[in-house]
């Protein structure tokens, strides 16, 4: 198999389901006044420790959720709500997961005044239009780090340093769940008061994530006990949560690696394949996404076809391929319907070989060919 | 080790285990089109259809949350919110889990009309008082199967016929963490419209829960893409999800047991502990949890001092006992300050031995003995 759909979910390594292991040995429950409980109470200190270094943060800011959805809902409506009277305004870029554009269209609901940010052709945010944006009662902007269909990298640094100049009363929210652990990333030099990381992107288990942030200014989504600050509540996940941290332990961050499969497989595919488009950024990428565009095939075709050599791409992004629907991202960058149709996703991993990056491009040009054909 | 804290937490069985190692293994986000993507739905279906089984249910009313207390919430929260037209009153028992009361209280700041539930002295609700609360626009009713610090059951059956015939728009939740798979539980005789569960209470993992309902209008906590029909979108926990139904699977449900084991310790405490009280219903209880004072003795002294014979047992429920606070439950039943200061949790599982019970008796006996000793 050659699974590259990484951006989807990856393979749990070896670190986290040891640790995921340990943890039905080590299995107290963290509230538990005695030693069994306090055992785990201090696995999930040494798990905070490992993720806050990994974003030079301090471990008292990591609020562990059940994945990014939830860590991005919670940075999202969680302090647009507690910030209500602050001020009204919310701005998050168009080219968001859906977990943020559906959080921010909760709030549109909830008569907040949600400005969705521009992004240029490369697909990073336009920072000229979205410094107009930026007024006074501006109470959050939410960017991501590296966008999940395309890999472009946007400009958070640029971007907090004007919402700090021209809204001071603004919280700045950015998604980390595809660049954690792909890009060095440093809290403050990011200028990010809220950061989202999930572990099953960085071969860790699904349904953990974490919300980072030094704001405590937050209104829970869930209510209970005294977990988390209250900030979030429940019997923490400690396997998952174990797992995440080990996970995180083990990567290796290596952006000039990623770009260089990236640039291979983008090669490869100019050779063997006619009549095709990379959509994103190329200067600004993490190098763990290429979007390209497949002129004149559905991605969906192309991409059952790749199933019968073990391939394993995508189209758009995971979450919303069940019900196929034009990419928001790609929509958003101004790309045209055609190009948008024929778009899918190669996402790349530590792991990732040459080998397979050779033997998906031949699939791929295989493929691309053979339904050409048939199409004429 | 003598572990009798399994309903703060439960050690995850192998047969989770051998589930959570196999999720690694088929690591495929449900969501994604692709063959990899669509193995790992599979098991979310097959997992579904296990845990709807055993409620006597339809597996499409199975929505998978990252725990009892996020389902408590859904239930409560999102139920009254989705109401909200229809009526403004909400009831809940005064003995519910810190999530449904956290929940209830959330909904009070959003102008529901909340009222909580007496109970008797034996911890039972108190049905013709509950009876009058009942009004025409009551919207919802939240009344526990089993409750956590005492173990007392609940009648449910005969709350949800008062419901129904009293306020036909409400909705009925009940919170089955404490009953799932140690009860035979019927949804439907039951007569509930929601039923939370939780993963790490019948030797799962921790992370994991359930809403089993019938009903769908409910407003989610969590905004983001389409999984589980928009009521709890983010990328389902599969592995957490697989260890949940597999553990339920391997479940021996059998009460009569259960109900021996606590006779048998209530049995020996008498016999070797002078001046105890055991609280709530022997009658009603399903034998999980054995809820006695040790009059005189601070109860986190005593199982501070069962350390040392390697006993576990826990004071009050675990989600507040970092901050130890008399325990609403046996305040709520007209406890005396006294014998709640005293209050020790003593939770079996179905592993627990008669050998297990004798040597925790014997250690309580010892450890309370020398206590008194030193405070006279």
């Amino acid at each position: 198999m050659i699974y590259l759909d990484n951006a989807a979910t990856t393979k749990p390594c070896e670190a986290a389901v040891k640790a995921m292991l340990a943890s039905a040995e080590e299995f107290g429950n963290p509230s538990s006044m005695h030693g069994v409980g306090l055992r785990a109470e201090k696995q999930l200190i040494s798990a905070r420790k490992t993720i806050a270094q990994k974003l030079g943060g301090d471990f008292k800011g990591v609020y562990f959720t059940s994945g990014g959805t939830e860590a991005n809902n919670l940075a999202v409506i969680g302090t647009a709500r507690a910030k209500r009277r602050q001020g009204k305004r919310v701005i998050v870029s168009k080219t968001e997961h859906p977990s943020v554009l559906a959080a921010a269209g909760q709030l549109e609901e909830e008569d907040f005044d949600v400005i969705y940010a521009d992004v240029g052709a490369d697909g990073r945010v336009d920072t000229g239009r979205l410094r107009s944006y930026i007024t006074e009662d501006t109470i959050l902007v939410s960017v991501m780090h590296v966008n999940n269909e395309t890999g472009v990298i946007q400009p958070v640094e640029e971007i907090s340093a004007m919402v700090r100049a021209a809204a001071p009363k603004a919280v700045v929210h950015c998604d980390c769940v595809q660049s954690f652990c792909k890009l060095p990333i440093n809290a403050e030099k990011l200028g990010a008061d809220m950061i989202t990381i999930s572990a099953h992107k960085i071969h860790a288990f699904k349904g953990c994530g974490a919300l980072y942030t030094a704001n405590k200014h937050i209104k829970p989504l869930i209510y209970g006990g005294e977990q988390q600050g209250e900030i979030r509540p429940g019997t923490e996940n400690v396997g998952g949560i174990m797992a995440f941290a080990a996970a995180a332990d083990a990567a290796v961050t290596d952006m000039a690696q990623m770009r260089r499969k990236r640039e291979y497989m983008i090669r490869l595919l100019q050779e063997k394949v006619p009549d095709i488009a990379v959509n994103g950024s190329n200067e600004y990428n993490s190098g763990s996404v290429l979007n390209v565009s497949v002129m004149g095939i559905k991605s969906e075709i192309l991409l059952h076809a790749l199933e019968r050599h073990e391939v394993y791409i995508s189209s758009g992004s995971a979450c919303s391929s069940h019900k196929p629907q034009p990419s928001h991202v790609l929509t958003a960058m101004g790309i045209g319907a055609a190009a948008v149709t024929g778009a899918v996703r190669i996402s790349f991993c530590a792991d990732t070989t040459d080998d397979e990056i050779d033997r998906a491009a031949q699939a791929i040009a295989a493929e691309a060919a053979n339904i050409r054909k048939y199409m004429r």
